[in-house]
């Protein structure tokens, strides 16, 4: 049976809530530059009493890249938990305004919907300090079979792993996308996440991982190198795609046979690196739907990555298509879309 | 007694949720391009539900002029009304980070904080769609003296004239001020709110209005002219300085003696035309707060107001102190604020 979905994304369902800091802000509040920090309920409200004024959107890593395909013109299905509160409604809404198709349970009486606290410092990297609430209550019984079954490509954000029900279901959507034919992604999303479960990460990609997103910092937790021939030495015995993003130096495509590097791509001055890896996966898992070469992929990836980069915020917000097809890549772009 | 605020702001306390749509939309709903619609629950729901994603921040008119003075230095405070729910703790945190001192009530089991979902289409004009939930619920007994009698200025949003309760919370800030010896200020915020309160408008500006913002439509629809010479005669009895604005064209300051023209001020693309009026307010009282001459109150506005249109939302983005210092307006930022 023809697949229903390009890509299912299954990640922790949470709103942004965006601020600019100066540097020493983060030190005071003891935050390594760059990296997420799962945090309490009353730590998360200190720090965001801490903050400027803020923005609030939609956000979520594999929600971000689930959007991005979405933008493309990809069909996609989200899985993930909010609470029965504003900020859950914002969240669903924009979902499904794309046309992606929502299984967000909306928890009443819960811990409310995630926030994660994105502080941009001037040189336009983020810092995050995320609150999982209800998003941290998903579980194996959260995965319907026949999405996982309906979806070329099942896509699952590694900062799940910090959670056991979380990790649960995601070796539950593994097993049926197996069982039915499909295909697994995962993005390690963290070093710090992958330091702390990087026996349960191996183990999952033994299982059975097509395409693993990584930057290079992440890589390196795993197999202890980031370089290009290395990583592929390392995934010898594992039949699987291995993706390094490496910021404005590109990206690395390692498979059994060839490593290719393909160049970042620029749209205008960089603001806020906040998305830039869930929208390179965008691009790449849009392209691997649509039949792309490695090598487009990786430059589809290099596209929406360098959108998302321009302004302040995790999802796209230019037309993605006009972006794609501005770099001659509107042939991918199929017109019944 | 030297007063402790420049500006204290009173105005429907709104979240905004911005999306971007095309002009066809706005016709297919029935609203008219650049204008403020009320709303009820329902409508607001269904208008939401067919909006694509969208951006949540802290609006509301007054708000944004009041943000855009803290943000300037000034002192400020602020009164309104919001639910107890998460938006309404967004916009009292916006608020509270900009130094700014928050009244505003917190209404439990009420209707929820006012949401204002703003429609940018491509020519960046604005449409806006407000439910006012609990802000439509400020009433006289919102209105702290203390707080009147310790601002120099005490600054009325139009918006409210909507609602009876809170046009008697205008009429006692009104009589507050006038008791301490402070000044008023009122913005007509919009054209069809002037045609329905078009009396009350005429009687409040009697009973002690120093300061009158509109754009031309407004003073049109209030007075029958926007013309400046024509402005300065039918306001000869009225011992009040009008200041109309002219988007693109810049400002015409009306007082007994004198019309000035002042040009607008532009800092890149126009993008979003949401908070020009709110922000040109801003630049306005900050000056006339710091005995600036009327002329470089305009200007001041205009600086505030050519910030805010180069991105969306209604707040300003970058550091207004430096935006103004960057037009030769530093000597009005004194060292200690």
């Amino acid at each position: 049976m023809a697949p229903i979905f390009d890509v299912v994304g299954i990640g922790n369902a949470i709103v942004d809530v965006v601020a600019t800091v100066h540097e020493d802000a983060l030190r005071k509040h003891g935050l390594v530059k760059g990296s997420m920090t799962l945090v309490g309920e009353s730590d998360s409200a200190k720090l965001y009493e801490s903050l400027g004024p803020a923005v609030e959107r939609s956000g979520g890593s594999a929600a971000n890249t689930v959007a991005g395909i979405a933008a493309l013109g990809g069909k996609c299905a989200y899985i993930g938990r909010v609470g029965a509160d504003a900020l859950g409604d914002i969240f669903r809404h924009d979902f499904a305004s794309l046309g992606v198709e929502v299984h967000v349970a909306r928890e009443a009486g819960g811990q409310g919907t995630a926030r994660c606290l994105v502080m941009v410092s001037p040189d336009a990297q983020r810092t995050m300090a995320t609150y999982l609430g209800d998003a941290g209550h998903l579980g194996p019984d959260d995965v319907p079979e026949a999405v996982i079954k309906g979806a070329a490509w099942t896509y699952l954000e590694g900062y799940l792993f910090d959670r056991s029900a979380a990790k649960d279901a995601f070796r539950r959507a593994q097993m049926l996308a197996r069982n039915h034919g499909r295909r697994v992604a995962l993005t390690l999303s963290d070093a710090f996440c992958v330091r702390r479960h990087k026996a349960d990460f191996l183990q999952l990609i033994r299982s059975g991982v097509d395409v693993l997103f990584a930057n290079e910092v992440e890589v390196q937790e795993l197999l202890g190198t980031a370089d290009g021939a290395q990583v592929q030495r390392a995934l010898e015995p594992m039949d699987m795609v291995a993706v390094v993003t490496r910021s404005e130096r590109g990206s690395t495509v390692v498979t059994r046979n060839a490593v290719i590097d393909v160049p970042a791509e620029t749209f205008g001055p960089l603001l806020d690196t906040t998305g830039a890896g869930d929208l390179y996966a965008s691009g790449f898992l849009f392209g691997l739907a649509n039949g792309a070469p490695l090598r487009e992929c990786a430059t589809l990836g290099s596209v929406c990555a360098g959108e998302v980069i321009t302004h302040l915020g995790a999802r796209p917000e230019s037309s993605l298509r006009a972006v794609v097809a501005s770099r001659g890549l509107a042939s991918r772009l199929s017109p019944d879309r």
